[in-house]
């Protein structure tokens, strides 16, 4: 494993994708001295943004949490969620009637729109399914296991309706030892009982990239090189993570140049064997996005 | 489909292996008439044992729940049971220290022995686990789904334990238009977590088979030819079932014949694709193992 | 199962991507009368892509063969191949040495660039692959699978480099009654074998469709409504498959309304069963493209 | 790592189970020194049997390939391989018509009995399948992967038969740094093309220790206690291997203490992360089983 510096590598590029949680914070909240690494891209004039595998909260209130803590740089057009993409698809696809969800109230709350109105698994009558549209597992908290999953298969046998899982990990940290297991991994357990095939939406997956990647001003425009003066292509962008199956995988595969650093799912010590047994290959790795 | 009698079938095998929950008994209790079932095999001189993926409780207690609703036949030691599996593994590959498991007491009590205790995982401190030297997973009941499995995650990447699946099925039926999920289902999605190899007893798999064959009487010797007089071979042995995915090809690999029942899992208008589809092919197919 | 019209269906969008195999064409050419869909769509004003999980053959290559079956309208601008985004990935990502491939030469040549060259797995000297920098899976000819997958597993023994795959497709159809295995099934193989994780480009990922829509005139800006007079939206833009795990699922996944046709994979004594068992809904049904 | 002696700890035990690639021979041959191992077993009194995933020939002719090489020890009925389970299945559940097969001829002839004759995939007629009432994966060799392979595929889309797995083992070595496909991984890929459930067997399945169990002297019989003068029970055997994944998590599955080798697979300095990671844990880890 050879160790880069973040600031060196940072400033070869243009615009930096952050994933949230292991990079810019961790279960005690946001890493101290992060602010630094904000005004230094401010400073520089460089673009970025903050992908996230999170549909528990909205862009506001994932910012709201930033801002409270001290960091004001993450403002929530800057903000990413694999729940965005969620609410895309319900809007697109799914305009009426009404939608039950796996998740806590205020996850909810941010997916309904006109006409499609929501309903926790828990308030789901199963005698009485004709409205539900649609299926949204949005996180682990919210609901009693024992019962509301039980009720979600059951609800999956008399409705054959999309099923869309806003955040495919399948566990978080929330301790310096202690994991949890997240909505990712019980979608798939339900996905096998069921038998059905669900619409993930989060890294590594493409259009959670995509939809950062449009935000980006003055992106190269068809037709034009891009090394044209003042336009920004995919070489000019930097993914940075802390899991190799998410955040390096998918910036690899969208075709951008990547960095794993050591504050969250992968440590130190067992860097070369995970690059070695995945095959998934970060461009650089730092010890963290911190900026003395 | 062609539908045979399952009395004209059973009558040219010498012992029937019968699956309990869809063939014997149902959400509601055993089927009404079953008695007739094994009156006529008592009387015909016929030997049977009841396979079945349960570790919810002993033998004992499976066998007194028969009883108490009419049906006397089926004694304990009638009864093969995947808990029995799990029971033999814990007394020969774990002989000290404390097995922690997932289910209700009662299916727990049954897998002390001599040198052997068993603990919740409710009740399990993660600061002290190293006397837990194997983790069972009996049933899904029991515990708070929540909280349990969580902590059932964390144990195991603490210690480097066997874990034991005592029932591989992944739903049970509790009416008729509703199935709950079972702990073959969770064993999954903690097994994916954990990136670990459990251990699965249950059918499909040989052993509870051979458990169950070991127990008949005057099984052909080695060198002998199943042919001969009075002696019993896998040919003389039925399997009667309910689900293709355990029932019949496990039967089918043992080396039985098999009979797929339509009284439980698999519906009468899905037999043919499901056979066409999952390539398992019961011998036969009756309508349920009632005799009038 | 309710089947609808093509054209009264294509008349209430903008614009209209096709997959090409079961859709366009089949194992005996492009089927007869196809070109009154594309005459109506021309005269008519709409926009159109092909997007085809295909490595085999260059835009460029697949579009001669439109135009020698008397297809003309079908440009190679107007095709959107999972090898474009293999040969994107390699330009961004893989920018020097050789990379590996299997398939045809000609599939091969499409992928080569300045400063990247490629070599056929025949060719590859295992004890000389210092310069390999990534593998690519192309096609499931123009190579002796008895040696040549041998062989491609033990370079990725010795090699920890990016392998692509450069169509996902488990099969495809010869005949009417046969199918061939492609090269998505190899590469399923050879991961599970030596325990990687591959890039997979093609339907139902989001990055074929992304491609595509890229394309597109006119699309709405951000911050601007869709309705806004001229743009062109996901809403605009319809998605005609003949595979629910592909082509619909991906459409619908990326937002767009999608249509299953019954000239390919799908046939119509399977349609039901098949939606309801995968749970991939199209938005509509139609016997073909065909316009008469 | 902690390493114990094989002699030391074999010493415990009455009956030993090998397995063969790995432990006994590797690409080379037999171990120099083997024959010692094998003359300490017959001079203590102690009983051994080979088990091997291997249905590339008969026992007669894997204990000549022994013989051959100066290991007399290893006589016909000392090996079990998967390819008599094979049989055995084809004899009870088979057993009129024919069975196609991948694999070389000398390994379908051994599975030839009165009534069943044999027929390799190359000389099916796809036209003309009413006869074949199952298929049987032998051997990786022996044929054309391009064109039977594709063969094999088609001919299960005609036939709705058993499809037995003879050797579950997904990769062989055949050199100090190369290894080959196995049967095993072929029969995954063609299995998840075709959706259907194979029958497997070989380790880790029950009922290849089943088998040699069964051939055992004097093992105790049902109701008396283990302990009793001169019985056998699990506790007494002991098995061999160098794959976690088979002949460890095999044996202790089916109750028996497991010695892990390092002349095979598992190479020293991979024991202590494979072992934690897969949650396989061996009894005991040696060197080797050969006896200086």
């Amino acid at each position: 494993m050879q160790l880069d510096n973040f600031r060196t590598v940072a400033a070869n590029y243009k615009v930096i994708f952050f994933d949230a949680f292991g990079v810019l914070k961790n279960y005690e909240g946001v890493l101290p001295g992060i602010e630094n690494t904000f005004n230094w891209l401010q400073s520089t004039g460089k673009e970025f943004y903050v992908l996230t595998n999170d549909a528990s909260r909205s862009p506001t209130e994932l910012a709201e949490s930033y801002y409270r803590q001290g960091l004001y740089a993450i403002t929530p057009e800057r903000i990413i969620s694999s729940g965005m993409l969620a609410r895309e698809y319900l809007d697109l696809k799914v305009n009426h009637g009404t939608v039950a969800y796996l998740g806590t109230d205020s996850s909810a709350h941010y997916l309904e729109t006109t006409g499609l109105k929501t309903l926790p698994i828990s308030k789901v009558d199963l005698a009485d399914v004709a409205d539900i549209n649609a299926l949204v597992l949005l996180d682990d908290e919210g609901y009693d296991w024992n019962t509301d999953l039980n009720k979600t298969v059951n609800l999956l046998r008399k409705r054959n309706i999309p099923v869309i899982v806003a955040n495919t990990d399948e566990t978080y940290p929330v301790s310096k030892t202690r994991i949890a297991i997240a909505i990712g991994a019980v979608a798939e357990m339900i996905e096998t009982i069921v038998g059905k095939q669900f619409i993930r939406f989060g890294k590594p997956d493409a259009q959670l990239f995509m939809f950062a990647y449009e935000r980006l001003d003055n992106v190269v425009p068809r037709g034009l090189e891009e090394q044209s003066a003042g336009y920004i292509g995919k070489r000019d962008v930097l993914m940075v993570g802390d899991t190799l199956r998410t955040d390096i995988l998918g910036g690899n595969k969208f075709g951008l140049d990547t960095v794993l650093v050591l504050t969250g799912n992968t440590q130190a010590q067992d860097v070369d064997v995970q690059i070695r047994s995945t095959g998934i290959i970060p461009t650089y790795i730092c010890e963290s996005v911190l900026i003395s």
